[in-house]
This record gives C-alpha cells, structure tokens and sequence, in this order.
C-alpha cells in the first residue's frame, strides 16, 4: 500500500499537545495509508505517544525545542525561534519528498509567513487562506482569501481564482468549480477599483469558470464553488459569519432561559452542526508548494482528523 | 408648536405609493409636531391622501411626472428625470429652508448620487450611509460607511468617523461616541494599508472617542457605537450579516418541518423582532446639508414610520 506523510505540528494548539495527539491517533486510526511526523518537545510527544499508545510504526518524531505561540509576532518569531515546531515542521516538508504537507493549530500568521519563507513556489505569489464553508444549497464554498493578503492587486486576485479553482477540483473532485467574486453589487459595473478591474481579467481568463460577482448575502449560498477576495474583505466576511452565528445561537440559549422554553436548546446543537462550527477545522494557505492545513485554535481532536484528512485527500487526488 | 417639515418621496418603493402614504399618515398620527411634502405623482398622491384621510393641514403636495426605479442607472437617472419625485424631493430640501430632511424608499444608488447634487456640503466631502444596528449588548451601533463611497482615502475615512459621531451624538444623545475602525485584527499593527494610515490619524484626532480596530466578529457586539470602513467593506458587514440572519431563521423554518417540530417556530419572529430585521428602516445618508433617509425598499409602513422619525428626531435634537 502506498502510504502518504503529513508533518504535524504538535505544539501551539491553545488545546495542548495531548489534543493533538489525540487527533493523530483518531486520523491514523481513520486512513490506513497516512503517517505522520511529528513535530514538538521530543519528551513530551513520546509520553504522549506511549500514553496513547499510538502505533510507533507509523510515526517518526522530529524533536523541536521551541514552540511559535500566538503572543508571538509572525514576523519576526521564524526568526527568532528557527527550532520550533513550526519551523521545523515546514522545512521538513520543503526538504523531504515523501511529506505531502503540514498540519498545525497555532499562530495563523506564522504559518502563512513561514510558507513563503519555506515553501514558497518558484513564482512566488503572494499566498491565500482558503476557508471551506458548508453552502446553503449543499456542497461548499471556498472563500480565497481569508486574511493571508489584505493588499491584493487584480492580478493577485486573478491568481487566488485559479489557487481556489485548482484546490476545489483536487479536494472535492468538480470540473470546472464556478468562480464568484465578491463585490457589493451582483452588476458588473458594482464594486470598488480593484475588483472593477479584477472582474475584467477573470472574465477574460478561459481557465477559470466565471460566473460573475456575488455580494455579501449570497457569499455562502453556494452560488460559486469558489469566493474570490482581497483578504482583507475576506476576513470580514469569515468572521462576519462567525459573530453573526454565535450570536444567534447565544440569543437562543438567553430566550431558552428566560422564558423557560427548554424545547428550543436541542436546536443550537443541531444548528452548530450544520454549520461545522466544531468540525471545519480551520483554513488551508495556497500558493504554496505543498498544502500547509491550519487548524482552528480552540478546535479539538476531530478539528486535527479534519486538517489530517484534508492533506491525505488533496496529495491522493493529485497524484 | 414648532413644526418639522420632511420632504417625502411617495413613489420609488417596491411596496408601492399606498404603503408609503400609509406609513406617512401612521407618522403624522405618531408626531404631532411633523409636516410633510409629499412628492409623486399628483393624481396618485392626492388619491391616496383623500382614501386614507390623511389631515390636509399637515400635508403639502408637490407633483412629479417622473419616477426613478432600481432599474434606472444612478448615474444617469438625475440628468436624464429632472422632474421625477426623487430629484425633486432633494431640490426642495435645498431650496426650503423649513425642510429638514428627506425620506425616500426607492434607489440608494440615486439617492446618494442626489445628494451629492442637490445637498452636497460646501467642502463637498463624499457621502456616507449609515445603518444602525441593534447591538448585541444593547444599543446601537451605527455603520459608516455601508457602501456609498466604496474608494477610499484614509482621509475620508476621517470623516466619516466625525460624520458617524455627530450623528451618533445627535440621534441617541451619546455625548463622546465609541469609534471603532473595522479591521482584520484587534491590534494596532492589524490591518491594510489603508486602515492602518487610517488607524494612525484617528488617534491623534482629540475630537474623536477612538478605541482601536474593531474585527468583523465584533462588528455588531457594541464594542463601538460608530464603526468605521470603507462603503465595500461596510457592504460586505451589512450583507454578510443579512445574509446569515436569513439562513439561519430559514434552517429553523425547515428543521421545524421536517421534524414535525412547530414548537421552534415562534423563535424565528421573536428574533426577527431582536434583529429589527423589520423595522430598521434602513440607512441614512450623511456628509450632506440636511439628513436624507433611505428606508428599506422591500419595507412595509413601519419603516416609513421609522425613517421619518429619525429625521424628524435628528432636527429637533440639533435644534
């Protein structure tokens, strides 16, 4: 059987090492042909590997002796902690063939900073932080970019079209994914500058299926497999959608309690549910030259088997 | 009894002229110190008055020939329908004294582009529109901008931090208002360039009650009372936010039918009412002499209502 190598990053999840852990063993025990390296405090992952008697075959462990938090400052903490977990887990994946990418739960802008410093592809594009929500109408749709690259210019948009379109094909097996771009208006002459002019080179590119633009309140719909933006308006739109929820869901538990309705909490459960709160587990940074999964901060175990299953699928379907 | 007279354009709303001169008259009912100048067509308008028994005394009836409609192009509709109720509506606010704002329910595009034209202020800054929110802590927080003025400079966002005060100051009596400038990150270092040029000159303005960059989860928690952006970026708050809003009630709706459980339904009014979903009215434009308020286009009378006693509420605090 041909197996696959992720190199995961134990440290830097606000959970700790041992979430991680645990996640390692559920996805191993999930896909017989992944393995993984794992990258942290060499003490710590071997009591924890033996602690949960994770299969010593399918893992190597790599050890670090620093650990990239989020109190650090993205830019200069790759620097300054060349023997992290981080670190050391993205060279490892720029050195060695057989690792097909990296996982890890901690600093967001370390690990976007860190892709470009070590896995950066010879066109050195600018990199994106593709996020996958569960759309409205079934499927998903991919948000590029989330928050890597808040100053875009239309080529760089152009660029995150066919990053987002290369990686639907490859995750989720569609043809020709259909590509929206986010704008405040569903007219092609809506929008602001950048994506006035973005909207004349996707229309013109025949590589990537355009459908024109979509505005705020059809982002999630799932009118488009893929949602083009500046990383800026992006991050609002991830986390627009993110307070909007749990505010909805808090208000329900409040009206539950105050007016003694205990019938509507099973519905925030079901709800959070449907919209993967708990089990998106994170974002995934393209235009690397290997896919670097970031899984969610507060995520658990089943957070880390999604980022793990995520990295399996893409170097599957690629190969 | 000091009277306010509002400019109201009767035409334009997808709800058409009844629903607005309904509105009007449950307005005048309300507040006994408001007049209004109703424009429209004047067959349609003096009907409606006579149908509903609107008070006569009150009222004052300025014909238009023409209407502009969403379908028109904003642009062009003001050169091209100089005698319709919007144009005309805008004009008499200018040219009258004793008119202290304008409500209309019909093209935010054209209402905007008007009040550049008719009601521009002598250092003919662009416009903002702002929409309110009910805050999740309580309150309100105003948005500025929510799409007029989708380019722009760290000076004009300035300025609509000043716009979004005063009118924050004026409408709910808040005596230093909370400005927050909406970002990517909670931090100073967060942000684009442009909100970070931006971030630097809110700080040193002493006459604004700056608290920092305000992420898009926040948006709405009432961290702020203004929240300051660019109209794209404000677009995408307010639409992503609609957008969820209706998701989320629409998956109530059908989790309650597919699983038999009418119990969960009377939820979905009571948080459309939290959310004003209903009755906000809309938004209003700022940076121009006198008030001009766009209430919703798919609303109903209470949002005539609301639109025009938020002018009417505006005058008299000014007053």
């Amino acid at each position: 059987m041909k197996t696959y190598t992720v190199a995961l990053d134990v440290m830097g999840s606000d959970k700790g090492p041992m979430t991680v852990l645990g996640g390692a063993k559920a996805a191993l025990e999930k896909h017989a042909d992944l393995k993984l390296l794992l990258v942290g405090e060499q003490a710590t992952v071997e009591q924890g590997v033996r602690a949960l008697s994770i299969p010593e075959d399918r893992i190597e462990i790599l050890p670090a002796s620093q650990v990239i938090t989020n109190y650090d400052s993205p830019a200069t903490a790759l620097f300054e902690k060349k023997d992290s977990s981080l670190v050391l887990a993205l060279s490892a994946a720029s050195a060695r063939e057989d690792i097909v990418g990296v996982v890890n739960a901690g600093s967001t802008g370390a690990l976007i900073a860190g892709s470009l410093r070590y896995l950066s592809r010879p066109d050195r594009v600018r990199p994106a932080l593709a996020v996958t929500f569960p759309a409205e109408a079934g499927g998903y749709v991919c948000l590029v970019d989330a928050g890597a690259t808040v100053d875009c210019t239309a080529s760089t948009l152009l660029h995150f079209a066919r990053l987002g379109t290369e990686f639907v094909k490859d995750m989720y097996c569609i043809e020709r994914p259909k590509v929206g771009l986010l704008s405040n208006g569903a007219e092609e002459t809506k929008g602001n500058a950048l994506t006035k002019e973005t909207h004349a080179l996707l229309k013109e590119a025949t590589d990537i299926n355009f459908i024109g633009n979509v505005e705020g309140n059809n982002a999630l719909s799932g009118v488009c497999d893929v949602l083009v933006c500046d990383g800026f308006a992006g991050n609002q739109v991830l986390k627009v959608t993110e307070g909007t929820m749990k505010r909805i869901l808090t208000d329900i538990v409040k009206i539950a309690k105050t007016q003694g309705k205990q019938e509507y909490l099973p519905l925030v459960g079901e709800l959070m549910r449907a919209y993967g709160v708990d089990t998106l587990g994170g974002g995934i940074i393209l235009g690397a030259k290997k896919p670097i999964v970031k899984a969610h901060g507060a995520a658990d175990e089943s957070a880390i088997v999604t980022a793990l299953g995520m990295v399996l699928n893409l170097a599957k379907n690629k190969a």
